[in-house]
């Protein structure tokens, strides 16, 4: 069965309309080199060089994060806990890199409750260090771990807040996310609780890049998460009942793309 | 009552926590200044110099958006539309900008169905041209023009299939818009039609988002768009019932932040 979809996967490819340039999700089990040691080439060129965090800087990263939510939000803060770091060890290109580029992507874009800020951020650390198919690879098991996980876990060094739970958010969107949150520790938005529970959040996000940069940088990222286009047959989360109850469309047969045939369909 | 919210507001942000950076909106009818002529600075501080980009460069960029959609996506397709031309037009930093840098959140942030990527590609061009505070207000107005518009509009000089329909989204999310325009169309993902509509769209909203930075540049543009997250209390979009159905959670009260008190709650 396995050949049968990587055939259909190939064929799509092959069919020209996607072959040139980026792959939907990277293949499983296929390790990628590092390019820490590649030459010199123009800052437009992806990946730019990346040297792997020590422990306590993974640490660092992570207060940094969560101080600058209180700055700029989930996704300036993800952002600037790796970048802040690699000015000081790696230097230029980082030195000179506009931070603040998605800063907008707070509260799930410009606040419309879409994708978690905090993934936005992440994605473009792990793009900028890894380039755009092992950044894009990175992400998606950055989202699984932010959809699957109890979050906060980061403890940082100056909370704002004291905080009482966690939550699982089923879904890498803010909406979801911060509102099941909200909803189990028995606070509003903007409250000093919600507020500080993000700041932890991105520090989680932001911290999790690094490990998997760090992994990928030492030649084993080993992508295991199946981007949910792949298996739904259309960009998704697995969380289809949370918002269609039992009335979930199907997406196999006509409006199918046969991609999630290993699954047994929809 | 206008009064009463904006004192709240105020209250909020001299709180001190919110204070230091971005704002969650930017307030309406304040028109904001371009810095085209702006003193040569570095590269990481934001805006970098814009030239307002003529009626025909407009449609160019939806031209480039819509081919590399097949190369690289939504969001990169969308960036890529506004910085090919600026890069000509205007130069250094543009240049040496590694364009590829939110390839990754296509498909909703790699296939999870998020905010469109478009949305981010958007947001980031806005954000490199006008600065974090005025991109976040523009993305936020070309993500109610995405919610709110019969997607796609343009036409490319080289389409790669023939359209029937266009749709509506009520949403900035990848997994309702395409969603619904696949159903209306009668296609599946990763058919022809879905890849030239999605490349259509990136096209719309890199073409709406030079509008508004060009409206910005004559110090015209004025955010119109109240962000969801200031009238509904949580970062959200405008469309609850599609996925609460009748149960929409009251936001307000113990919830609340007060901010939707226009709005007489919801």
């Amino acid at each position: 069965m396995e050949q049968k979809v990587i055939s259909r996967r190939e064929l799509i490819f092959k069919a020209g309309a996607l072959a040139t340039g980026v792959a939907i999700v990277a293949a499983p089990g296929i390790k990628m080199l590092s390019s820490a040691g590649a030459a010199k080439k123009p800052s437009s060129e992806l990946p730019w060089p990346y040297k792997k965090f020590t422990a306590a800087e993974i640490k660092e990263a992570g207060n940094i994060a969560h101080d600058a939510w209180f700055k700029g939000f989930c996704s300036y803060a993800t952002l600037i806990g790796g970048v802040q770091i690699l000015r000081r060890k790696v230097g230029e290109p980082y030195k000179s890199f506009p931070v603040e580029l998605t800063t907008f992507a707070h509260g799930g874009t410009a606040g419309w409750g879409g994708t978690c800020g905090t993934l936005i951020g992440a994605g473009v650390l792990a793009t900028l260090c890894a380039g755009p198919k092992v950044g894009e690879a990175i992400d998606n098991e950055v989202c699984n771990f932010y959809a699957t996980s109890a979050l906060p876990i980061f403890v940082p060094d100056h909370p704002r807040a004291q905080l009482r739970t966690t939550s699982i958010s089923d879904s890498p969107v803010c909406h979801l996310s911060v509102g099941k949150w909200m909803k189990k520790e028995g606070v509003g938005f903007l409250s000093p609780q919600q507020m500080d529970r993000c700041g932890r959040v991105a520090a989680d996000m932001c911290m999790r890049t690094l490990e998997y940069l760090n992994q990928w940088a030492d030649g084993k990222f080993e992508p295991k998460t199946k981007a949910p286009v792949m298996v739904n047959e259309i960009p998704s989360q697995n969380n289809c009942t949370d918002c269609h109850g039992d009335k979930v469309p199907k997406t196999s047969g006509k409006f199918g793309t046969g991609l999630n045939l290993l699954k047994g369909g929809h």
